[in-house]
């Protein structure tokens, strides 16, 4: 088991820099308005003041450490900060700012489950809210230390729980706890010739029980499936007790008790364990680059390929604006070179959409449904690139939020969003996004504004959206104004709210149109046994009594 | 859409007689001590009295007419007798005993959404329990009518909900009402070139709303899925609201809703309407049987093809004894005969296991899926018998029900139960299990105990038991006792209580041990939300509090 990977940095992604391609960089100057002159860097780390812990002096603490130990409490300001923030623009907008209004009033760390009940009941008893806290990737608010009616807050980190707890090869399950990071979880399995074929783009970071806790889907997700379709069973330490649902393989035992707490987001209690289905480590590794003239014709090949059941483990069809900004980013070889091709301009793909397939996986067939693939993508008018755009896409795969860092660094608003839809629903509802994202974020210039499909199913498939623009003097502003119209496009054109970001703060006001009235009241009843004092988590996921 | 099919027979299945075959008789003759002299035909109608309606002169029964029209409101005898149970053996053994204990006091039969919120709405005010009655095909007490705590108690039939509401061809979905049958949902879809594909063998008879209710998984689930794999969108109409779960290919916005409702049986609801995954109708029918000596290696050979993703849309491996008991009902060809021939006694395969595979499904590369299949069953030393045991099976897909009343004339103790289980425990379950059956219904004879597997998964698989053994004197406190030993037996040895026939009645007690205490009290917190006064099919799935 390798160690956990530090935190990520206080103000932004992982624990190195990156550069903004030159290339990216040049379209950004000519076409956003972006001046690579106008860095703003991270502030230095003195110029962040905290405020207080309200639990300095409080008996909670001595509680705390009586149970995980005095190791396992922290109330200082190095330890609140990393915990005091998830990762979406704003998050690092706040960051940038020093902005920390709100930070955990300590980070508790417990060592296992007994510890992780104790705590929280120690929290109930004396009113003090608890936010889960995994590998603080979440982009949707879902970390953010609210305390609700509570006098105060704690972050409850499950780094300590990182071990691969068992193994069954035969019926290719695993059980894993929940603070270990996605390359824990995948070094561990390998030693066992396995692997989870988990990756989104948070993969280095996010943990185990976070990919539970918010439905992920990583970016095999046609391979090796949703996270949430990956667990069998799991733990769940909650307040007023604590549900362990064993991994059977289907069962009919009434309303599925593991898909309330898949996507639970810390409302109900703390993940502490999940059992997953796990695959044989294959040794296949291939992917390849195609291009379409026309996104539609691109849409249609990933359908077939969907509902003819052959779909790549990977699939993603990048739109003409998502390629054209690929390509700037190439900075040799790759993407670039293949999709600037004298030939492609000849067949009318000068501004083509990449498609990008791949197989890993140790599923059979895989060389009859590369076949397959192929021939439904050339039915539909693609144009095979070769292996380098797939090699370069896998290269990249975990870079966005580094990118992002750097973007930042220069002043581009720099965001995404993402649902699903039918099939039927696709073509309006990523047109009446992309519009609605143009317009709301054009000033003297115009956005830059990309999206692919990367998860598709036989209904349907997610559209992911990445803007880039420039921040002008309230980005806050403007992007909470043009992603609230989006949403609206979104929820107006049949799409879910989110495919696999989650709801956290950031879409709590959407899910009444999501689920209805009662639904929610559905959910809340439910939280409410579970945490009868409603520390877990509060202001997420489920919106108050009041419509 | 073809009209509904008459409902059962008020004692037995369907609508017409079968015989036992004279094999089966012969076997059963000689090794069972089953005389077929002894016959005990099915009682006269005029022998069954009913209980008086407790809602003759109510108020009640004015107010449901003035909702759903008089048409709609039944008291009379016949009607309240063939929505007076199910069909699992003990329910049999009662009809045919003309022991009518319980019997619903009216029947209503709302035309939509509107009404059936209505009916909730009248009885939930006047303290009339409500158990929504679909085909009445439960095989666990799922629809008993059992008055609670409440002083009356209606069934309310969902025959009306008969519409194909919405086709969505591009994205393969369609919107389906809860009361239409299997043979109505395949008609009304084939309309449009499209397929379920769920067969369960109460495919005749049960409906849409019941399949959702209670999980249900049809004979063709590893290429179609389980039922509720199938279900996108929902609709639940509850006492205190409704619930409407839109038909999104994914979504990762908190706990699922439609896996709350998926399961309820009956407890949170009436579901009226699904949206459902379809597929296109494939002109595809390959079925063909293959033996194996050893039931392990069937098991090995079936796992290969599950963790390899090519299973065949059906797979059904049946042990030595259930494949035995085949051989003895196959009056001509078919089964016999392959599996009779003398090459197999050559080979030790005289005592063999028969495997069905079929393909009938419009995924693509049926044909490498086939080739692989066959590859990985040879390699596991399976020995082929061509097409006719696989087209004597699917012809004979549905008998199973109206040869038990065959049998039951007889005076055969004949009944099934199942459970699903992880591929490493799947071997001591299955011996664990069925010894405890065999020596539970052991008298002067020994049992038949046959067993299949016939759902596959990647980390485990189902096993379907049947049990024949002589009838006896006392047949149902037998097979009570036989079921709660082989009941226990299934959890000690990590099975599910239940794969697909869902918990009504029959499983109950042993909820707090497959959910745990705390899963119990999460799903009675949802359903005193959704349900305030408890009128919705009391005494089915959820324990009352004391433990």
């Amino acid at each position: 088991v390798i160690a956990a990977p530090p935190p990520l940095r206080w103000w932004g992604w992982g624990d190195r820099r990156t550069e903004v391609p030159s290339g990216l960089a040049a379209l950004l100057h000519d076409e956003v308005g972006v001046g690579l002159g106008t860095s703003t860097p991270a502030p230095p780390r003195d110029a962040v003041r905290l405020p207080p812990s309200a639990l300095a002096d409080a008996p909670l603490l001595a509680e705390l450490r009586d149970i995980c130990g005095a190791d396992a409490v922290s109330v200082a300001d190095d330890s609140r900060l990393v915990h005091a923030a998830g990762r979406s623009y704003l998050d690092l907008l706040r960051l940038r700012g020093a902005d920390i209004r709100c930070a955990p009033d300590a980070v508790v760390l417990p060592a296992d489950d007994n510890e992780t009940a104790a705590v929280l009941r120690a929290c109930a008893r004396t009113g003090c809210a608890v936010v889960p806290f995994g590998g603080g990737t979440s982009v949707v608010g879902g970390v953010t230390p609210l305390r609700g009616e509570h006098g105060a807050v704690v972050a409850l980190s499950t780094r300590r729980l990182d071990s691969l707890l068992a193994v069954d090869r035969v019926s290719q399950m695993a059980t894993l706890q929940a603070g270990m990071t996605g390359p824990q979880a995948e070094a561990a399995l390998a030693e066992h010739g396995l692997t989870l074929g988990h990756f989104p783009q948070s993969f280095e970071y996010a943990t185990i029980g976070g990919f539970a806790a918010t439905r992920s889907a990583g970016q095999a997700s046609s391979g090796y499936g949703r996270f949430d379709d990956m667990v069998l069973g799991l733990r769940l330490v909650a307040p007023s007790g604590e549900i362990v649902v064993a991994g059977h393989p289907a069962t009919a035992t009434g309303p599925s008790i593991r898909q309330l707490v898949l996507g639970s987001e810390g409302r109900l209690g703390v993940i502490t364990e999940v059992t997953v289905r796990v695959r044989r480590r294959s040794g296949v590794s291939r992917y390849e680059g195609w291009s379409f003239a026309h996104f539609d014709d691109g849409v249609a090949a990933v359908r077939a390929m969907a509902q003819g059941r052959v779909t790549p483990d990977v699939a993603r069809l990048s739109d003409q604006e998502e390629t054209r900004v690929g390509m700037a980013m190439a900075q040799r070889g790759g993407v670039a070179e293949a999709l600037g091709h004298r030939y492609l301009r000849m067949r009318g793909h000068d501004r083509g959409c990449l498609l990008v397939i791949g197989w890993d996986s140790d599923a059979l067939l895989t060389g009859a449904r590369q076949a397959e693939s192929r021939a439904l993508i050339r039915r539909h008018h693609g144009i095979p690139l070769g292996a380098s755009p797939g090699r370069a896409w896998l290269r990249q795969r975990f870079r966005g939020p580094y990118l992002r860092d750097a973007l930042m660094d220069t002043g581009v608003l720099v965001e995404t969003l993402e649902t699903a839809t039918s099939w039927a629903n696709l073509s309006a509802l990523y047109d009446a996004v992309a519009a609605t994202l143009r317009q709301q974020l054009r000033d003297e210039f115009s956005p830059l504004v990309g999206c692919h499909v990367s998860h598709v199913y036989p209904s349907g498939a997610s559209l992911y959206f990445t803007v880039l623009a420039h921040a002008g003097e309230h980005p806050g502003a403007r992007w909470i104004a043009a992603k609230a119209a989006a949403c609206d496009a979104i929820l107006d054109h049949g799409g879910t709210i989110t495919h696999h970001h989650a709801v956290g703060v950031d879409h709590l006001g959407y899910m009444r149109r999501e689920i209805g009235a009662d639904g929610v009241v559905a959910l809340r009843a439910l939280a409410t046994r579970l945490d009868p004092s409603g520390i877990m988590n509060p202001g997420k996921l489920i919106p108050d009594d009041a419509p």
